[in-house]
């Protein structure tokens, strides 16, 4: 077996106990707040059949999918012309039938369909676990990531809109964030827009471009809109509703004027409306709607993808992208055959709120997680004393280590240290005939004598 | 998009919410007995670079190693000559570069070495992930099925080895199990056996043949040893070893008198000694070491890879394969280029643990983790009323829904039901007025009145 030099396939991470403890608390927060609001939680397998796959990301999406090869003499039954001009694209489906998951929302629907018959409608889920794509890595983007997903699915109802409002800002709380906005839109609104202007059908350009706005200003999306198929008559109509400020309501109330021609604009005002409504009676501080809800009609994500209100999540604590988003789709399963069922639904961006908690230096102390004592092992004389009181501690439900041998003193003590185990039991001749411990507090450097009881009453 | 009839990739599954809970409950139960004994959790990527992977299972291995297509036009590089005489073993490596996680182990060793800079020894880890398997996929035997491995490298004590005793005592009894055997052996006592019959080059052969007892019997495992270069002689010897009976104490001198003249053979049984020495300090009752463990030397698991004790457990309660094993292993990360690490470690199964608990009934109550009250909404108008309310529940941390429309009541139970949601909460116009609410226990049927203090109360 040869010496291999070890590496990670690019993109990929090692996450080491410190980060793993952070990550698991990002996910068991989020997990409690979905528990709270009756969504449960389901896993789907890694990888899925490739046709499960392809044809739901669009061609680039395609192309980011990882294909698995198929096991075997894989090339067997490959024609040979195709092997012979080397088309790589044509080949793929006979030499691949599995690929990794690309999102969480495909392989969902897959799961809505196949298990229709379990499930009883409103279907509330979340599902927090890895996709991969086979993007170029850079910072902060990986070839391997986790999504946290939570969805409903078979009601129409506005309450499902205004509870992932509620969820976003009970979330990120509870994470310790103060200062967040969670945008909302709705992608009736942006058809009212195009409807009135007499272009409904390049609401897709016009979308791209006002969605820059915060990139590239009002000149930048003007100049985008002319070289998209509007008019300067257009971008007049238009500028009003790009540069919308004031509160929410007195957005509405002027987008209610602008669209009042427009049947479906107006729907989707209606549809923040009722949202807020149910936000209001929900939240009767308003606080919520106050401080953390703003209409942006600039809002565009997913276009292709959503038909009704469009969410997004940003910190203002921290220079960084959407922290999350989400919205609803009118026909999610529809791809496998299972016409007319709505959903709405959020996700968390995991990776980038580690990192703004990182920067906020919001995480807690990590108790209870790791090693909270070590008893040095001075000879093999002491460990019939130090060995029965190891198993009584670990009996109270102490996570506690004995260091394996009775090495050198200064090397127990760097291993607590360096594992950020807060305490350390020196147990010699001494402390056995006495039954006094001495404690030392590896924080402080402080060390005092402590029996085993009040050892115990203070460990747990 | 052409509509696809959904199904799931060959060998994989969904896990739906019921099933979740039980795993997360093994997951969690694991969890916190690996934390006590001061194991911290880790994870790699899915996929690693193809030769990290490759030459470290054998052939058979290598063969069912999942491969990653390599992206975009990856046939540009391959040979002429591969693709005209479709050679698929020949041009893997050319056209995939990536594969999935096979095991934990070798991931495990790449981090080490990756990593041993930041780590200190002994470094205790556990780490809980999927792997994948190109097996054929039968009952109980998936292509993506979740590993539960706990290891420290860069201890030689045989503290490790009594402690992982203890962690599988423990880990079993805490999930409700009442009656397990943790089989305990030592290559160096196979090696010595292997010795004294003056064969020591087919150890091998040995142990593959004695493995077998339990499925074929003495007879079976003669004919094979016979088979396999064993002369009837050898055969005379090997008896008496192969039935060993009564007490490990009784079994430990037994094999102390056969293998008297074997230096290595005398050092396993004193490393097991010695490891049940440290069981006896820690646990003074000797309950683990009566009735839990088992010296058995027809025990050969893994034997290319181990190098001190083996271990294997197996409940008694269920007919079932082995639900755990694991062992010494002196050279973990020699592969890597780090050499002379020694690492010890064990592993759970955790799906066959799934299916015992199953049968025997030992999932505990799903309490708190699914939603525990079901709000019926009536109409619009006891919205005013059962918003606010809802919200007031969730501040008090109880999981709770209001159905999203006023759907029929038949319906809306329906669902509660489903859910396995235990309280429903009946409010008409009477309840808005009095203010005392009718809760109804879908277990019993039973239907009373109650206020809202009361309803926290008693569902906190």
């Amino acid at each position: 077996m040869a010496t291999v030099k070890p590496s990670l396939a690019k993109g990929t991470r090692d996450f080491s106990p410190a980060e793993m403890l952070k990550r698991n608390y990002i996910f068991n927060t989020l997990k409690r707040v979905f528990k709270k609001y009756g969504y449960s939680e389901i896993q789907t397998p890694s990888f899925e059949n490739l046709q499960t796959l392809t044809g739901k990301y669009g061609d680039e999406g395609d192309q980011l999918i990882f294909k698995i090869l198929n096991s075997g003499d894989y090339l067997s039954k490959a024609p040979n012309d195709l092997l012979e001009s080397k088309s790589s694209t044509k080949l793929i489906s006979l030499i691949s039938e599995k690929a990794l998951r690309y999102d969480l929302t495909v392989p969902f629907a897959r799961y809505v369909v196949m298990h229709q018959n379990d499930i009883s409608l409103p279907f509330k889920r979340f599902q927090i676990q890895p996709v991969w794509r086979a993007d170029r890595p850079q910072r902060g983007r990986y070839r391997e990531f986790y999504q946290c997903d939570v969805d409903v699915v078979g009601s129409e109802s506005l309450l499902n809109e205004a509870e992932f409002i509620l969820i976003y800002h009970e979330a990120l709380k509870n994470l310790g964030l103060q200062d967040f906005t969670i945008k909302i839109n709705n992608r009736k609104i942006l058809s009212g827009i195009a409807e009135i202007i007499g272009k409904p059908e390049l609401i897709v350009d016009m979308t791209v471009a006002i969605d820059k706005l915060d990139k590239i200003g009002l000149e930048g999306v003007n100049k985008e809109l002319l070289g998209r198929g509007f008019t300067a008559a257009d971008l007049e109509i238009l500028r009003p509703i790009i540069l919308l400020e004031g509160s929410n309501l007195k957005k509405l109330s002027a987008l209610k004027h602008v669209l009042s021609n427009s049947e479906i604009g107006l729907k989707g005002i209606a549809e923040i409306e009722e949202s807020f409504d149910y936000i209001s009676k929900l939240d009767s501080s308003n606080e919520v709607l106050n401080q953390f809800v703003e209409v942006d009609i600039t809002l565009a994500r997913g276009l292709n993808y959503y038909t009704g209100c469009i969410f997004e999540v940003k910190t203002n604590e921290v220079a960084m992208g959407s922290i999350g988003g989400g919205g609803r789709y009118d026909d999610l399963t529809g791809m496998f055959g299972l016409k007319g069922l709505t959903g709405v639904g959020v996700s968390f961006g995991a990776d980038r709120i580690y990192d703004v908690l990182e920067e906020l230096n919001l995480y807690p102390e990590a108790k209870g997680d790791f090693t909270k004592l070590l008893i040095v092992n001075f000879d093999k004389e002491t460990e019939s004393f130090t060995l029965p009181l190891l198993n009584r501690l670990r009996k109270a439900n102490i996570a506690v280590e004995l260091y394996p041998t009775a090495a050198k003193l200064k090397k127990q003590m760097s291993y607590a240290d360096s594992k950020g185990i807060p305490f350390v039991l020196l147990i010699g001749e001494e402390e056995v005939s006495s039954g006094q411990l001495s404690l030392k507090d590896m924080q402080t450097g402080d060390q005092r004598k402590i029996d085993e009881s009040s050892l115990i009453v203070e460990l747990s």
